[in-house]
């Protein structure tokens, strides 16, 4: 079929969706507090299967809970066209953030219903489990085992604050499917997603191209004191783990200052202490950091000054501090043929597009190592995102979905 | 009866009392973890229940749980002598905090037993609910309910970081008695304890006479930022509550070191952070600082610093910063007619004694506006405490329980 013939989304019925998700472990702002495995969650995937089910589209449930809703295509045994994102949310997070680019691409699916446009691929809609990493750690870790990255019993076997494994809890909501996790050829892979941060609607331009990732480094800082008296114990026999960690806070706060310009990020994100109590003082404190910097080089000068800083931060916290572990992600690039048809895309429908790299992680990044991958950004409000008032309208909206629409089409039927 | 004839405590004895304490609730490293109210903390109290009763002791319990073994006095209706102390620890907490003080009243009257003596007015031996605060904020609360400055219904809501009401546990537990609170005369109160500092185990003294508490300040910090991305999110429109949470640490912590050589202390204690998530940056942060100074100007001193302190924490960290929750104690002189007996009983026993004010809070502090009230402290190990390594000897404590026995004797024979 000829480009110029493809129909629109329906952004009212998309909104339908979407407001009907906003409704499903709403948070107290008016956000959404949907952390995966949850009974919220549950509710949230069985409307969606029940949608998907209700257009007749298959779905397929793999080993980690990752949801694959099916359109079949008209020569079944090719590699279909995946699109997808995650419909978990942060303790604290928005109704967009994922869920656009999951609902977006059962409307992209709906819309080829409508107009009764088949596809040479079967087209596939993917929810994925655990994106946000807000309740298991890490983040991203169904698409990363997808990806063949880290092995499907090391997922099942993550677990939560209070120690609840992620095996059981996808058999407590039942979705401990059986299909297997990866393993089959992809033609490639979609997602869209609103910005999370402020430049497209600053810019006012309504289609983010995203050519890639910020680099990203992660540590875990380990900071190790003694326990004792808040009262008699002189100061200069004190070793507060809180202290030390509030210094190593401190600096890594300074360094993503230091490079800001370069619209470098560091992120003092997570402080567990213990025993972290009023009348005494801690012996342990382990720091999550997050780093980020457009170019590799300005990473590896960021991580530099990390090494730099800690020794200064332990003299000054009088405590033993060290690396306990590291990682890292995000400095890749997307598929340079569908950037292209995105692109194409968005010029036939005479929409202005800018050049992004992503700054947060996304599904994308890992599943770009299994078949070709592209994403496309829409504006989101202020750029606030990871908080409940993370807001969009339909006008940032139907850009984007309607790219989407047109780059699967033109991948699904060569 | 003549002082000098008084009999002498067995420290073998007591120490088999304080070693069998040590098994009941042992920690990783050798210490106690035996929190208030928990199966151990049951198990500890059954004990000192058996072992009073097996001499013939009446044991009551109140309310709070505070348990009351009572020796008889040939008086019964007269004041009793109170001594006590606490059985439970902090999370990771030493064998003899609190515990030398209840197992050397058992001592006292085991003591009086054996050498057939018997005393005007009854003396009993108090454990005391909760002490040290460390499950149920705050510390020493049953004491201050007993002293009346607290209702004890609102001691029974006081919740762990689990959400249990103390009540709750105290009916687990079978230790919700039915005795009122408080509301008795009593002739004295005796507090033997640990110094929890290091000074009299460095001067190779055996009995600190405490004469008072160190002025102490306390304050629930409250740390507001917003919540958003730690990726995209740039650094100019963060408010991470950790990083200005990490500022208030640091200054707290320094105003601790400018006034060290006056032997004040501060103490950056205890840090909660919401949502406190690797992706996402915390919204609210409440820090519970501790402060104390030997004189109640070198207090107002720090405060004022801190007060100077936390506007520019403020805008360094690009937070709200607002102090929530303000508490004292400490301030106070014991009582010069127990102090005196004290004295003279560590100068008939030949033992060199030191003046101290006692840095940490303690029972005794409530106790003081109840009755007249005085505290006897011992050496510990270097000073360490609240720490599972403290440590004392038999000769740390025989001096102090023998002192402790001829004071009380003298007031529950007056």
């Amino acid at each position: 079929m000829a480009i110029s013939n493809t129909p629109s989304i329906d952004i009212d019925r998309l909104w339908a969706t979407i407001m009907a998700s906003a409704e499903i472990g709403k948070g107290p702002k008016g956000g959404l507090r949907r952390l995966t495995l949850t009974d919220d969650d549950r509710q949230m995937r069985d409307l969606f299967a029940r949608w998907a089910k209700e257009s007749g589209y298959s779905v397929t449930v793999d080993r980690l809970g990752n949801m694959f809703a099916r359109r079949e295509g008209r020569e079944p045994g090719l590699p279909p066209v995946l699109i997808g994102s995650h419909l978990d949310t942060q303790a604290a997070g928005g109704r967009f953030d994922g869920i656009l680019g999951v609902l977006g691409g059962l409307e992209v699916l709906r819309t080829l219903d409508q107009a009764a446009i088949s596809t040479r691929r079967a087209i596939e809609v993917v929810n994925w489990t655990n994106e946000e990493g807000a309740r298991f750690y890490p983040p991203m870790v169904s698409s990363c085992a997808f990806a063949g990255k880290e092995a499907v019993e090391w997922v099942l076997d993550r677990t939560d604050k209070e120690g609840k494994r992620l095996g059981d809890e996808l058999h407590r909501i039942g979705y401990a499917g059986s299909a297997p996790v990866g393993g089959r050829p992809l033609d490639s892979y979609f997602e869209l997603h609103i910005e999370q941060g402020p430049k497209l609607d600053a810019a006012g331009i309504p289609v983010g191209v995203v050519v890639g990732g910020f680099p990203t480094a992660g540590m875990r800082i380990t900071i190790t004191g003694e326990t004792a008296h808040v009262g008699p114990t002189p100061m200069e026999r004190r070793q507060n783990a809180l202290v030390g960690a509030a210094h190593v806070a401190v600096a890594i706060d300074d360094i993503g200052w230091r490079h800001s310009a370069a619209e470098a990020k560091t992120t003092a994100a997570r402080l567990d202490l213990w025993p972290n109590l009023p009348g005494i003082i801690s012996e342990r404190a382990d720091l999550f950091c997050d780093m980020r910097h457009p170019a590799p080089t300005g990473l590896e000068a960021m991580l530099r000054e990390v090494e730099i800083a800690l020794p200064d931060c332990a003299r000054r916290g009088r405590c033993n501090v060290e690396i306990a572990e590291r990682w890292g992600f995000g400095g890749l690039a997307f598929d340079e043929e569908l950037i292209g048809l995105i692109r194409s895309a968005a010029s036939e429908l005479g929409h202005a597009t800018m050049d992004l790299k992503s700054e947060a992680g996304h599904d994308a990044y890992h599943m770009a190592s299994v078949c070709p991958t592209a994403m496309i950004f829409t504006p989101c409000t202020g750029g606030i995102t990871h908080n409940e008032a993370e807001s969009m309208t339909k006008a940032d909206a139907e850009p984007g979905v309607n790219v989407l629409l047109r780059a699967v089409l033109a991948r699904a039927d060569r």
